[in-house]
């Protein structure tokens, strides 16, 4: 592996789990990272075709993964039974791995929003619908999408949305627009796990109006309007859709665990999803930096006499680089060391510490990577523009930065009052010693 | 106009400019900006037929600009004769505006590399050149790409440029690949001025190795091999070429002044050029800003109870984005006022200056926009996703950031001497007060 | 000089500023920078004596500036007949090269915060005020404070100062204490410019309740308490002083102005101040530029078998700092401008801007001189660890950037009702379009 | 405890460790920070005393402290015998909690540098050398200097440094001149351990012609010229010595492990010094944001009728700077761990990234907390600008961050060849995938 695992979590890594580490790593270099390029170019030119294929190497890679145990990484041991039996801490080093290919985690079946639409389904669906879906995206027969975020709506306060759902009978009649939902815009997607408000009053409490719904996607009523792109990219198969819900009925059974539990349910699923993007960012951002030193290391792009690698500034840049992932990385083993220890609620403030800095960093080394790269770093001829692109959404994605930001400040901010104690007690016992030292003249600080 | 004139230029801005600015202006706002969209909506689809036609609104702005005397406004008075009759600083200014919309420079015939290649015809080509190449550029009759850039030599340091040129007779054969020949894909594009290294040693000095030829497009052997990808972005009709040339053959004459002056003639072209693309991103800049301050305060967006543009850290970046606008401008206009009062060789420094710092401002303004618009930002609904990528080159395009700012500080470097000269003189003076006002103990400074 | 006169406002410096520009340089860099040591060591090591002198070179510094002709350069003949006759744009270029050295300002009568003062006495002052303290303020026979911060209240929010003032018969009673009292601990201060609050309510605005008193230093009641420090300078003679007041009396005529305009005249106080305090702040970082580059290019202080100029970091360093300081001079200099075209409140916009840069750019630019200098950077053998705080204090002083960047966003913010018309008619237009060429599908920007 | 000990950390601290850390936090807290006032002022403000006492205090603190255990708490029970019993992590943690205070590690005999001078006698010196010096220092009889930096070499490359030392006969002469030795004014140190170069050729290889000498501080011929200031404060009474030395005659057994043994001996004491001064950084930024935190929830202190808690700038500087705390925490335990799982050699890295980023980050949190605090910050009446100039000195100290970010940038780079043969392979792999599918066109990655 191109990096050891930090010495700090060395007690926490099984030998099991270092073996997979081994695996995956071998999985990803040798299979993985080369099949990403077919991958691209196995996706349909043709706008008529594109989003009703997808690239057939993705079905050989997922046999070839399953049949070596690389299969549902990702449901810790702490949490659920359905999975392979690592914690958290360990399937993080296993998800930046997966980062550093395009295709890895769809291969192990590790790949979002599947992931985090399984753990809802695990840990919240009933029984049938656990037979009905969890099962089919166990065995990877089909894919999922994620319908939370609309257009119109600043949703990034999720409150706001505004995808209405009334109860009639038995049925579920869901009204709206969603958009951002990714994965919709592939002919595997089966079923939308779906964030809706109620349409009548069910309680005066802001956060117990919404509902999460499990919409089959062929269900009638339901459109996929369009693919939006990133920075040009329409991330095809997969793609992020427009999803119109024109009267779209469902059975009532539909609901995951009861009408007005939906913020309940996002919550519980953001926790170790964000750890996962996280860990997986930091995957692309050593597979960045590799690029980046191989880049700047071709003996036929000297200038001005020397190896680019011999200018100062890019010396500076992989030092900075290598710093910033290992930090991010400590960053992130922190938070899914905490989830494994007690859970995703316990560890809100070191998740969103994660979330808010390992996307930005990653943002700024790749920005580098791509300026170390020239006019190459831009255009398709290394993937480093289109790594850039993809992080550059986590920066939104879950709501902005600047909003975690906000929230992380607030909650420090409580610490005033104890703070204020503390330095009152100390005052106190500052006039003492003065007494006690018999120093005149006011007390400052 | 949203901005005024900065108080320190108004002396150098004449009313008939003034005049022009506001028609600029006007037709910007109202013609140009409201035809990006069809612009882009024109564009085929269909892969096929992408790069064999262009959008025919752009045929109406033209002819619309063309009869209010908004056309070839780029060619300076102080050195040109065949132009609109403005300053570089006057033109600064209107580029400015141009740089608010996709469409608008090229409805004006002032779009790149068009306007460097006729620059470089009115200066350095000969009668025949200029009848042959200068004229339908000038009339918007054909378009042009510039070909300097090779894919697999770090060609920011122009020396290492490797399309071979030999003399044959009156011919000169041409072998080799330049990429991000921007324009290069456009079905209008009838020449390229190109950039080429003689293939016998014809000087030792390593700046006159290199020449200018003027290449019609359909000349046999050369191919365009495809379009390159500003991240997801093809930039269609337009598009960033890879050409090769296999025994290209054209005429002797041909030759812009001469073998051996191709460094001379890309030095002269670079100055005013690096004015264009600085103020047009500042347009840029500023109609990103627009967006911005449209977004925050738009009333369905509020969150936690109030307009984002309540929020403390969303005001800071507004008042940053106006600080660092106003601070690029001026540093822009007073490069083309030294370019203006003197000529590009005297005004180095400046124009390396707005080149250095105005893109790395921009990049970061309109990324800043970006995560204002949530995920919008990065997607088709807004412009500001494909702004960021279009601006983002410039930071690559002549030369990474960090090549001109090696120079420039090699540059600024060299009044060591000077200080240090300066400084011991004034150890002397201190050591000569030292003991005119009797004090001991040793001198430091 | 080390620097030229910007292209751009080469047409706005008259011959004669030009020639007292060349006089100013030769005395700064002759006589004012090598007596900065000897001013230093002539400061009494002794706390009892400290602040009952002043250095004895800075009477002969001041007699030798007169003589020829540098004295009270500051008071813009645009708006002022007691000055030398210079616009504020020249005033700044001058003030520039006074900001080179500890000494100059106050060896030419131009420093803080007697100008200001000067300014208020010579624009609100009445006769028998301007006969008592602006006479010898402008002869340089007495030195004077300002009192306006005070150490309880948030006062970057000026209304919430709260010394006291009330209306006794014919007197005026004070009560109160001020911090940050430049020039208060001065043995040579005579009087102070102070801002206090009538104890009465005299009007419901609260823009109209404080009013400016001068106050003779000597005048019973007063007390200064003691000298701050600024990063462990305590900058004597100067000093800055906490003062309290009370029941002091003064003649109701020291009021200047009338009662309830104190806001008034700090505003009208404001602008060129601040023009003046960035321009000597980019002196400062010119000098300290000067520095890093004969420190760098010692041929003692190899590393690596390198000068250090010759590695790429410091190389950047250079670069970016001139960039930055041109960048910054631009800035101010357009505002200096644009109060000589109209007048500071017409340019408060610029000036706003340029308070908010100057200072964080100096600081970070002498951050890097520092650490270029190594250990001898950060003590008293370099100016340059004295120089860095005493420019972050202007980060703070008049309130601190984040107040002023609030502020500039509020207002840029009002320009959104403008921004949502002018898209709406865009969009009306576009609209339109569509239609005419027959585009189908939604419009989106 | 204001902090929990990180997740990912927890297994690794003994519960006598979390004993000892809530001692050591309760007497910090109640004992130190309040004692830091008092030992100010009990420093003499007379010059010709200021550097002959010390503040008695502090003899009153250490014997609390040891009464209760809290002595000599740094020797890692991993590498040494004499401490009292704790790894580097564990100690790490402890180090942190005294960062927090200005005496709280002269209070347990944890101070540098006599920390790292005990590291080097207790590791490399022989019986009779811990008999004279590490026995009275562990018992915190005297204090030590550590003498290595040289004013007029670039001494960031030790190998410059030029302090000459030859044998004559059983002696060694020393002659040179040392600076920044730190400690080196305090009354009470009695001890130098001085690196040397040797006069005589003794090795060709540059790193074999240092050598460790033991000089006791009352020496004939050694001078304590003067103290360095840091920004404005002295630091007395321990200070910033420059000394120098002329024909000072020392025995030859005070050389420590031989004459050429000097780099082994100074890189072997750097390590866990580096983490030493890192956690207590972190300490020191973690009673910085207490402070921020408690000023901007001053209900005195509204501005614009806002808490200052209230504005959004605030809380993003509160939540970045909780962030960049806990980030650069974890880098530092990481490293710890690493030298108590093998040794500081194979931490170097680790360590590297310590010393770059902590300082660098803390330096700018600080800042902000001045910013935060108005012109309170910058002077006496908080501890925060004083803890600014103590944290900006650690960018230089043991050589300036750039320095280290170059070493680091080469020692990464070293990945190249291992880089480039991964990418051959994965290039091998994508032709044979190409052909596999079928796929034509040209391969790029």
């Amino acid at each position: 592996m191109p990096y050891e695992i930090p010495a700090i979590v060395q007690d926490r890594v099984s030998p099991r789990a270092r073996e997979y580490l081994k695996k995956i790593d071998h999985f990803v270099e040798t299979e993985c990272i080369p099949a990403d390029s077919i991958y691209e170019a196995q996706i349909s030119q043709d706008p008529t075709l594109r989003w009703k294929s997808y690239p057939p190497i993705i079905d050989d890679l997922k046999s070839k993964a399953r049949s070596q145990g690389l299969w549902n990484l990702f449901l810790s041991k702490t949490h659920y039974s359905q999975g392979a039996g690592f914690t958290n801490l360990e399937y993080g080093l296993m998800a930046e791995i997966l980062g550093r290919s395009h295709v890895a985690s769809e291969s192990m079946n590790c790949s979002a929003p599947d992931t985090g639409n399984m753990e809802v389904l695990a840990k919240y669906g009933n029984e049938a619908q656990k037979r009905e879906w969890l099962e089919p995206l166990l065995e990877g027969k089909i894919r999922s999408a994620f319908l939370m975020t609309e257009r119109y709506r600043a949703s990034s306060d999720a409150k706001n949305i505004d995808m209405k759902m009334r109860v009639e009978g038995d049925s579920l009649v869901l009204n709206g627009t969603k958009w951002w939902s990714s994965g919709a815009c592939d002919p595997r997607c089966a079923v939308y796990i779906t964030m809706c408000k109620s349409e009548n009053n069910i309680s005066t409490d802001a956060f117990k109006q919404q509902s999460v719904v499990i919409v089959p996607a062929n269900t009638p009523g339901v459109t996929v309007l369009r693919p939006l792109h990133v920075y040009g990219y329409d991330d095809a198969p997969h793609g992020h859709a427009e999803v119109r819900f024109i009267n779209v009925r469902v059975p009532k059974s539909n609901l995951v665990l009861g009408e007005g539990r939906g913020f309940e349910i996002i919550q519980g699923r953001l926790g170790p999803g964000r750890i996962h993007h996280c860990m997986r960012s930091i995957g692309a951002a050593e597979r960045a930096l590799d690029y980046m030193i191989a880049r700047v290391n071709d003996p036929n792009r000297r200038t001005f006499g020397k190896l680019i690698s011999e200018h100062g500034t890019i010396r500076t840049w992989i030092a900075e680089s290598r710093i910033a992932i290992d930090s991010c990385r400590l960053l992130v083993l922190n938070a899914a060391d905490k989830i494994d220890r007690v859970d995703a609620k316990a560890a809100l403030r070191e998740i969103a510490m994660a979330k808010i800095v390992v996307p930005r960093t990653v943002v700024d080394i790749i920005d580098k990577v791509v300026q170390a790269h020239g006019a190459g770093g831009v255009c398709q001829d290394f993937p480093v523009a289109r790594m850039w692109a993809g992080q550059r959404t986590l920066r939104i994605a879950d709501g902005p930065d600047e909003v975690h930001l906000a929230q992380m400040g607030r909650n420090e901010n409580k610490r005033a009052e104890e703070i204020m104690k503390r330095h009152a007690a100390q005052e106190k016992k500052r006039e003492e010693m003065y007494r006690l030292w018999k120093i005149e003249g006011r007390s400052v600080l």
